[in-house]
C-alpha cells in the first residue's frame, strides 16, 4: 500500500482474486459496535457485489483516449433473481445523481441492482442495467403480457474527473454486464476498484469501502451492512476516532494539475443493506442516519457534494409478488434505534476502510493523489490516547 | 388526421417544416384563460423545443430491428447559452424517471435542457446531453479550473413499448444531438413527434402537446407555457370540458396484440415554463398544480403511471453566476394564485392538444392506436351544451 | 334548507339526533363509483365522528363576545381504545395547520383521534386532546414506566373569521372533550356543524361533508371513506359533474362586511379512512390523490388556502404494539389504483355533500353566506344534460 | 454550578439579570470557527430571546400541583415588529412537534416568533402567540380588510415529564406573553431556563444553549447563530471534541423514580439564525446540516427523539411586503459551504453550552439529574490531549 503506482498495465475489466490488506480496525482505530463475519455489506445474506475496474493510459489528458481511472460497482440486494426489496432513500447534499429514486419513493421498492459509476457514465450504466435485466429475465413477467417489461434502474455516481478522462466516456455496456455477472457474496474488494477507482476522499485517495454490524433485537441477531463510494471531504476536517488527523497531517498533498481546486466538491454514495424486517418508511429513516456516520469522519455535505443514500431490507422476500394479499413482518419502531446506531457506525467504518484500502494513484495530467499514511495515523491515535489494543 | 397510417417511410431524424392542423380549441372546446400568441410553451421568451422522431419498420416485433416508434424531445429554458434557471419539481405518481431532480431540489436550479424520450433510452439521452454540453461549452467554466465540468442532466421518459421496439434501444446519441441542435422558438410540432411518437393517452393516440396562458399581475403580463408528453389514462375517465367523452365513445378501441393490457400504466411528463420571476420553492408550488389540470381531463395518477413535472422560470437571468451577491426579483406569494390557475389551464389544454394532433398509428405486432375522433367529440360537446361558438 | 337563518338560539354544545336532508346524489348529480351503506366515512368500521357546534350571538363583532360560529369535529380511526393506525399525509397548499404530521411522517402511525377546528383554536384543541388521552388512558403504557405518557395530537383547521369571532377564542377544552366523548359510528351530520360551522366554500355556505366508496380487490370488498371540512374556492370555478355551475349562478353572493375580500383564501381539510390494508407510504399515495377530487369541483389550492390531507388504514390492528415482531398485511401496489379512484370520487362527493347540507348563515357584522340553491343546480344539470335519472 | 438544588423558591415567571457562568470554551474544549461577540444567537442583529422559567414545588408528583420544572422560550427573528423572514426546516427524527412548518415549507416564510416549551403545552403556547400577535398588531394588515388576521405560529417542544408535572399543564398564556414581551437582544441565559428548564441531555442536566459563528464570504462578514433546547442522548455516546466523555464518566447517574427509563427518548429543537441573504431552499439546506453538529456530540436521532430544526435569515427585510415586485439578494450556492460548516460548529457548541450552564436539578418524585462535572471533563480533555490552551 505504499508503492507509488507509476506504471499501469491493468486490462479491462479486472476480475481476479484479491488479497485483502489491513483494514481500518487493524490499525487500532477504536470503533463502536460488533461487525459481522466479513465486516462487509455481503454479511447481509443475499447481497452480492461486483466491480469492473478500468485503469489504462497515463500522462496528459486526451479526451476520448485517457488516462482512464474509472469503473462500475454493482450491488444486488437479493442475488440475481428478480425479487424487489423494500427500500428508502435520502440525500444530504444533492449535487449528484441517483436515478430511479422517484419510483423507490413512490412504490417503496428497489426492484433491481444498484450500480455506481462516474458522473458522466450514469446513462450508459442505466440503460445497460435495463438491457441486462431484459436479457436475464430479471423482471416481473406480467401474467397477462409476458413480453411487457420496463425498468427504472437505480444508478448513482461520484465525480472522478480529477484523475480520469471523464468526458471520454470510457465505461461501455460490457463493463456493466461484467460487474453484474461477476457480482458475488463473500469478501468485497475495497479501495481503487469499480466505481471507486478514481475517487478522492479528504484529499487522500478514496474509493470503495464496506463494513457491517450485528444488532440483537429481541434475541434475534440482525445484520446491517454498508458500502460507500467515498469521494468527499476536505483534509482539514478529516477526523478518525475523534482525533483531528486532517489538521495534523498537512503533507501528502495532492499533486494537482497546475490549477488547484478551491472548494470541497466530492461526493459520497452510500448503500445500506439489512436483513432486519423494515418497511419502506423505516428504511428511509435508516438512510437519514447516514450523515451521522459521515459527520464522525469530518464530512458535512458541502455544496459541491452529491451525498445520496439508499437503504434496503432483504427480509420479506416476495413482497412485490402479484398475490392477493401480502403477509409481511416489521420490527416495531420502538426497537429500531439500535439499527440507527449501526448505520452510523458502519458508515463511519466503511469510509475509513475505503481510505485505508485505497492506494496512491497517478492519473490525468499526472495528478497524484496519495493514500492515507497508515503509520502516521497510528502515531496520532497513540498521541491522542485513542489507539485500541489488539 | 383520419387516414390510417399503414405505410411508413419516414426517415431518421425528421426535421421539416410542418403545417399545423386544428388544435383543441379549434373544435370549440371551451377553455378558461387567455393563451399566448402561439398557445405554446415557446410563447415564453427564450424557450426552444426540438424533436427527433424515429419511425421505421412495421409488423412483427424483432427486438433490435423494430418496428420503431420513438424519439426525443428537447426543451431549452433559455436558448442554447448556458444560464441555469430557477426550477422546482413534483411527482404525482413516480412510476417513471426524471433524472437530475435531486440537484434541482437541492440547488434550486435547472442547469441545462430538459429531454424526454422512452423509458429505456433515458440513459443514452442523459449521457448524450452531457456530451453535447461538453462539446458546446454549455457549462459554467470554473474561473480557477476552466476544463472542469460536470453535468447532471434532466431527462424524463414515458413508456412506448406497446407500439415501439423499446428493448431494441433505437435512440442513438446522434438523435439527441439533432433534437438539441434543432431546438428553436416558434410553433411547436405536436402529436406523434419526438419523445411523444409512440404514446397512448386515454386509449387514443397521444404524444406531445403544448399550450400557454397570459397572466396579468400588477399590470405586467407574464406568460406561462406547458409542454406535455401524454401517455396516461383509461378511456372511461376521459373528460373534455366536463363532458364524459370516454364513457360515450366506446369504440375506436386499440387493436392490441392478442394479449391485452389490463391496467392503466401510462405516464405523463409535464414541463412548465414561465417568465414570471419566481423562486425555486414557488416553482415547486407550480409543479404541484399540474395534477389539477390532469384531473380535468380524467387522470389521477394510477399505480403504473410516471407522472413527473418540472417548472422553471426564465426570469432572473444570471442567477447562477459566480458573482459576489445575486440581485433577484420575486413575485410576492399573495400574487401567485393566478399562475396556479394558469398551470392547471395550460396543462389541461396541452393534453387536449396532444390528443387532437396525434394521428392513428400502427406499431409493434400491428398494434393500432386510433386518434381521437374529432367529429364525434364535437357532437358530444354539442349534446352536452358545452361547445363554444367560434 | 332555504330559510334564512336570522334568529339563532342554539346552545353550546349541540348534541342531538338530526334528520338528514337531501344529499348531493339526491339532486341527480352523476357520480362515479359505488358508495357504502351510509355514504359516509363511518362506513369504514371503527371510525367514529363527533361534533361540537358553537353558535351564539349576532350582529356586530365584539372580540371575545361574538358572534360565535365555530366548533370542533373529532374523528377516531378505531373507536376510543388506543390503537394507532398506519397513516400518511400530504398538503396541496400549506397555508394552514395540521399538528402532529412530523411524527406521522416519521413513524407511519396516527396515534390518536384527528380533530378539526378554526385556525386560532388549534392550540387549545391540541392540548385538550392530550388531556383527554391522559384522562382516558388513551395511550401506550410503557411496560417499564406505566405513568409515562406523551402525545403529539393531529389537529387541523380552516379559517372561519369571516363569520365567527375567531380572535375571541371561544372553543374551550370542554367543547373538545364533548366532541371526543360523543364521537360515534353511524350517520354523520354534515353542513354547519362542528369544525365546519363557519365555513365558506366556492362562495356558498360550506362546512362538513362526507362520502364513501366500496372497492372490490381480489373479490374482497374494501371501504374507503372521506370527511372534509370545506372552506375553499372561488365562485367562478365551482364545477359540478363537469357543469360550470359557478359561472352560471352569479347571484346569491355573500353579503360581506363593507370590506370585501379580494382573494381566494379558504382551505380544505380532508380525512381519508379505509379498511384496506395499506402501509404508510401507500397511505401517503392516497393522500396525494385528494387534489384530483378537489379539482373536479373547481379547486386548485390558491395561495391563501390550507389544503392538508391525512389518510389512514384501520386494518392491521395492533400494528404499534410493543411485540417482538409485527405480522402485517398489505395490498400489493399493482392493486392500489382503484383505491386512488375512490379517493378522488369520495373527496368530490364529500365536498358536494357539504355544499348541499350547509344552510345559509348570518354571522359577524351580519355577513351572510348563502347556501347552494339546489333547484338552480338541478336546472343547470338538466341544461347540460348531466342530471341522472333516479 | 456544583450545589445540589434541593430547595426551590423561584417565583413565576422569572425575569432577572443573570450572571453568566463559564461556558464550554472556557473549559478549554477545542472548537472550530470564530464565534461572534456574545457567542449567542443574538449576535445575529435583530434576534431577540425571552424566557419564562417555571420552577415550584418538590417531592411527590401530584398531577395539577407539581412539582413544576418547565417554561417557555421565545425567539424573535427581527425584533417585535411584523416582518416575516425567509425560512426552511428539517427533522432528523420527528418524534416531536413543531407547529407551523407546513406553511413555512409552502411559503418560504417564518411569519412570527418561534416558541419552545414542553410537549404538552404546545397548544396553549401556540394560541397565546396568536393572541399576542393580535394584541400587538404583529401581523400583516390586508390593505382591503384591515381587521382580517390569521396566524400559524411556529411552536416546538421537548419532553420534560421526567422532572416536571407535564400533565398538570402549568404553562399559562401569561407565561407566553411574558417570554414574548421580555425577549431582548444581548446575552442569552442558558441552562435551566425557559423551555429548557426541565431538560436532560446525555443523561446530564440539559436545557437551553446558544452559540454563533462569523463567516467571511467575499470580504463580507456574516453571522450565524444557533439556539438549542437540548433534551436528547444517551450517556454512553456523549463525545466532546472527539473525547469519549460518556464512556469515561459513568457515575453522576440520574437518580430516577424507581422505574428507570430504558430507551433514548429525548429530543432537541434547534433554531438557526443568520444575516446572510439566503433563499428558503438554501435555509432548508442549513437546517439539514444540524445533524452534523448533533453527531459530533454523540446524538443520532433515536426513535423516541423529536429532533426538529428551523433556519431563518434576517436579510431581505420586507420580503413579504405586498409590493408589486420584490427585490432580493442571495448568496450564490457556490459560496454557501462555509455557512454549512458554521451550522455544524454552532450547533455542537450550543449543546455543549447547554450542558455546561445547566445545574443539577431535583424534580418530580425527587428524580435528580446531575450537571456535567466540569472538572472531570477538563481532566479527560487533558488525558486525550484535547484541551486547548487559554
Amino acid at each position: 500500500m505504499t508503492r507509488l503506482l507509476t506504471f499501469i498495465f491493468l486490462s479491462i475489466p479486472i476480475s481476479m482474486a484479491f488479497a485483502q490488506g489491513p483494514r481500518a480496525r487493524d490499525l487500532g482505530i477504536p470503533l463502536d459496535g460488533k461487525p459481522g463475519k466479513l465486516n462487509a455489506i455481503t454479511d447481509v445474506k443475499g447481497v452480492e457485489v461486483g466491480h469492473t475496474t478500468l485503469i489504462s493510459g497515463e500522462g496528459e489528458l486526451i479526451v476520448g483516449e485517457g488516462p482512464v481511472r474509472t469503473g462500475v460497482t454493482a450491488i444486488f440486494p437479493r442475488g440475481k433473481q428478480y425479487d424487489p426489496v423494500f427500500a428508502g432513500w435520502y440525500s444530504l447534499n444533492g449535487n449528484g445523481e441517483m436515478t430511479g429514486t422517484t419510483w423507490v419513493e413512490e412504490s417503496g421498492f428497489l426492484e433491481g441492482p444498484v450500480a455506481i459509476t462516474n458522473t458522466h457514465s450514469v446513462g450508459i450504466v442505466r440503460d445497460a442495467v435495463v438491457e441486462w435485466q431484459f436479457n436475464n429475465d430479471h423482471f416481473d413477467p406480467l401474467p397477462y403480457e409476458p413480453d411487457v417489461f420496463w425498468a427504472l434502474p437505480v444508478v448513482a455516481e461520484t465525480y472522478d474527473g480529477d484523475l480520469n478522462d471523464i468526458n471520454g466516456f470510457h465505461v461501455k455496456k460490457e463493463h456493466v454486464f461484467s460487474a453484474l455477472d461477476n457480482a458475488k457474496s463473500g469478501p468485497v474488494e475495497e479501495g481503487n476498484v469499480g466505481g471507486g477507482t478514481g475517487m478522492i476522499c479528504h484529499e487522500f485517495k478514496g474509493g470503495i469501502g464496506t463494513s457491517s454490524r450485528e444488532v440483537v433485537i429481541n434475541n434475534t441477531t440482525y445484520t446491517l451492512g454498508v458500502l460507500v463510494q467515498a469521494n468527499y471531504g476536505s483534509r482539514e476536517n478529516l477526523t478518525i476516532a475523534g482525533v483531528p488527523i486532517g489538521k495534523e497531517i498537512t503533507d501528502h498533498k495532492i499533486l494537482w494539475d497546475p490549477l488547484k481546486r478551491q472548494e470541497e466538491r466530492g461526493s459520497i454514495i452510500v448503500i445500506v443493506a439489512t436483513d432486519a424486517p423494515l418497511l419502506p418508511h423505516q428504511l428511509k429513516r435508516l438512510a437519514r442516519r447516514v450523515p451521522i456516520g459521515i459527520s464522525r469522519v469530518g464530512g458535512y455535505g458541502g455544496n459541491g457534494s452529491g451525498d445520496i443514500f439508499i437503504a434496503f431490507s432483504t427480509s420479506n422476500p416476495g413482497a412485490a409478488d402479484r398475490v392477493e394479499m401480502q403477509q409481511l413482518t416489521m420490527i416495531p419502531n420502538d426497537k429500531i434505534t439500535s439499527l440507527f446506531e449501526a448505520v452510523a457506525q458502519a458508515t463511519e467504518e466503511s469510509i475509513l476502510n475505503a481510505l485505508v484500502a485505497a492506494e496512491t494513484m497517478v492519473g490525468k495530467n499526472n495528478t497524484t493523489v496519495y493514500e492515507l499514511p497508515e503509520e502516521e495515523v497510528m502515531e496520532l491515535l497513540e498521541k491522542y490516547a485513542r489507539i485500541e489494543e489488539k
